[in-house]
């Protein structure tokens, strides 16, 4: 693909936008860049599936646009304070309770859960983010938002604690474009929860901190930490400016998280953050929604446990995520992961032959197949809003036809042009994996398992006093390092 | 080994101390727990092997300690800010250069390199250490400490930026306790390197931010930035305490950097940081220092690189590291490694056949070696300043002992006991790991050069009209997956 090709998919590429609830031409604010900023996960526990998701998503966006050619900075953040256990009625920090209950330093949480989450999306082969800023690197950067907050009015001081003026702010603005939520529904209405805010609307940007509240930084105000939602206004504008291309998250981010990101965005810097809002659907378990609380939810560790019937390698729940469009509810199954994991051996089965017809352009009948029209349609599926299913449902159309034609010598071009499409397709943008179907087992194994049954051959063989055969078999495990020495046979 | 045996075994560890220049006792702040910081990386460049030495060595001590039940909490913090090239005449920052070279980012060249760090240490099976503090992620706690350096005099400002009273720090305290050096060694004196600061040996803590460096925070002084001494004095008392128990790092960072940091914790705290201070020796190369302004020094990527005559698993470097003592000159060449190869899997078949005599009980001469005497020399070799080419002497003793013996049923409880400890030592403590023979080139290689060979065996033998040794080959391959389809043979 020359330049040119490339420039003129970019310029199709539509996102549906959160914000204005349309399908929009992407158009990047400077045209070789493209800003992302994804929020990252709270330190504070193992990912679950319907976490992953969003993360896959992401890494297929990021991947995608540096496919064409765009230099992407991507920022996802890792929340490491400020996250409160319960909204709504300002319960405790996450990070805080479970170092609480583990017995370990908050930092001590944070670092374990990092080394975590940073596992498990290896396993689900995500490219690392460009930056990857913790919310506790950059409280002087929030120090300094929530001053300009102030400055304008938008926020005010009580006893140490810092909370957004959100009657003032909606003198000017809207709130709630994103979700359509009204603002009555970010807190609880009983008294004790208004505590010392002017309204019970007014969110905090910064509190004060207790006496036993260990995670605490100077501030103009005292002593304190920053709330959830002033954290990613901050990193993002600190690393892609005070307006980027693309901000993404798991829909229940919307609201409040990302409603409260955008309310102080607009109100320092008078302007919508991001020009595109992208939100990923729920992922499901037996129709329900995944949750922790209720126990219907998977971990990765449970798909690819030993003690599971049945497993599935990383790549396999990543293609079958992929195989749904992100804005539409995903419900996880035994039998869709085992059609995806079909499927998945489908491809690879192509892709094999392609690779045989390569090499072994002996076959006679011809292949017809407009390679350049199907190259077409792949991207222009991609380019509708990522829309991954329609791209692999023609991956599985191509495959169909590898699969049922022979290569002849004249054709080879055209399937070098094909192999090369399905790589970038499966392998650069999918970021589907080839794994070995023994991923659970080992190639040793499978070693282990035929070199038993040679000796069991081989000594057969000596007891018909082969000797040729059972020497050359000898010779043959020696090579790969197995020595037999031979009792006399009885 | 019972909790009793466990403490008596603790209260003989004895530490090289820099501070002293003695071996000492060790004993820990508070009786269960030790704190350990040490200087992580400036994470600019990929770490070469001289780096990896000290990371190798305090993961021992991590694992030790860890061992003996104590609760260790080892901080190991990320320099991502305020390394300056060129220390004695206020050189670029380290990350900004790169930056500026590479086009990036300057946190886009420390999430590159930061995951380049944990990679290659992966490799090497350390552990992750408890918290891994970034400087940026400390800038707060470091004004806080600055600001109290200055209350006490030991600090001044001067148009923005505040340099360390050296005058007034050597009224009271001495420094260079750590490497012997007299302050005279920390700048050159010229004048041009004077700049603002009243004497040339004063070092600075925080720098004002010239106009186009992008890497700059708000301070009560202005926009600035730390100086690189003053984040480890930070980092290490935030999370251990004014006072802890290790503090370590390379040989090279004790002055002037240690030598800083100590003269800042003196100065705040009035006392010395930390206990014990230990510093691990140089890696030459060819009896030379390894450097890379020199060209001369390794990457681990040119020792297991598949283009090198010979190639080395991780864990062989590591366990070639461990055969020297940390405080010795170790010289790298192809001669040790090779050495330290042959001298793993000599332990390594120590190790098979502990295990298949184990489950072989059926050998008939005795076993006679005392082994409950070899475990306590091996805990003393250990408790000896770490002195682990000792304990690998006595590991080689027992090696040599294991080969050259049989097993009796009677022998048994002994060799169970042999077992433990030789898993401990090995494995848990030196943190060797187990690798196949061929890490480099792959069971999937060795199972399809027996399957070519097979299937060359199988074709001679339907030659010859073997067929039920050929169907039998036939079936054993359909096992593990391979599927030969036989053509007429002509």
């Amino acid at each position: 693909m020359n330049i040119e090709e490339r420039k003129n998919i970019r310029s199709h590429i539509r996102i549906y936008n959160s914000l204005t609830r349309k399908k929009e031409l992407f158009q990047p604010i400077h045209k070789e860049y493209v800003g992302i900023y994804v929020c990252g996960p709270t330190v504070y526990n193992h990912l679950h599936l319907g976490n992953c998701r969003t993360f896959i998503l992401f890494d297929l966006v990021f991947r995608y646009l540096k496919h064409l050619g765009y230099k992407v900075r991507y920022v996802r953040n890792i929340t490491d304070v400020g996250h409160l256990e319960n909204e709504k009625d300002n319960g405790e920090d996450k990070i805080l309770k479970k170092s609480r209950i583990e017995g370990l330093e908050p930092m001590e949480i944070v670092q374990k859960y990092t080394i975590s989450f940073h596992y498990i999306l290896n396993l689900f082969n995500t490219l690392p983010p460009s930056i990857e800023p913790t919310a506790t690197g950059h409280i002087i950067e929030q120090i300094d938002i929530i001053q300009k907050l102030i400055e304008k009015n938008l926020a005010y001081e009580k006893n140490g604690s810092i909370y957004f003026n959100m009657k003032k702010y909606r003198k000017s603005y809207s709130y709630g474009i994103l979700s359509h939520n009204k603002t009555d529904k970010l807190f609880s209405k009983q008294k004790k929860f208004l505590e010392e805010k002017h309204c019970f609307q007014d969110f905090s940007l910064w509190k004060r901190a207790k006496k036993n509240h260990i995670m605490n930084w100077n501030s103009p105000w005292g002593k304190g930490f920053p709330g959830w939602h002033i954290e990613c206004t901050t990193m993002s504008t600190k690393y892609l400016g005070e307006i980027f291309d693309i901000h993404g998250g798991g829909m229940d981010l919307k609201f409040p998280h990302h409603e409260c990101e955008l309310a102080q965005a607009v109100g320092v810097y008078n302007n919508k953050l991001a020009n595109y809002w992208m939100h990923t659907n729920m992922l499901t378990l037996n129709d329900k929604k995944m949750s922790k609380s209720t126990g219907n939810y998977l971990s990765l560790k449970d798909l690819i446990s030993k003690f599971r019937k049945k497993t599935f390698h990383p790549t396999i729940i990543r293609f079958f995520i992929l195989k749904s469009h992100y804005r539409s509810i995903l419900n996880f199954s035994n039998k869709g992961l085992i059609d995806a994991e079909k499927g998945y051996y489908r491809l690879m089965n192509g892709i094999q032959k392609l690779n045989f017809c390569y090499s072994h352009n002996n076959k006679n009948n011809s292949f017809i197949f407009n390679v350049p029209k199907w190259i077409k349609k792949c991207y222009e599926a991609i380019n509708d809003d990522f829309n991954t299913p329609l791209l692999i449902s023609y991956l599985f159309e191509v495959t169909h036809i590898i699969n049922s034609s022979f290569i002849n010598e004249n054709d080879m071009d055209t399937i070098h042009l094909l192999k090369k499409y399905m790589n970038y397709f499966i392998f650069d943008i999918l970021g589907i994996q080839i794994f070995e179907k023994d991923f659970l087992e080992g190639s040793s194994k499978k070693l282990k398992r035929i070199t038993e049954r040679l000796i069991k051959i081989r000594t057969e063989e000596r007891k018909k006093k082969n000797w040729f055969l059972s020497d050359q078999i000898r010779n043959e495990l020696s090579y790969i390092g197995i020595f037999l020495h031979d009792d006399k046979i009885i």
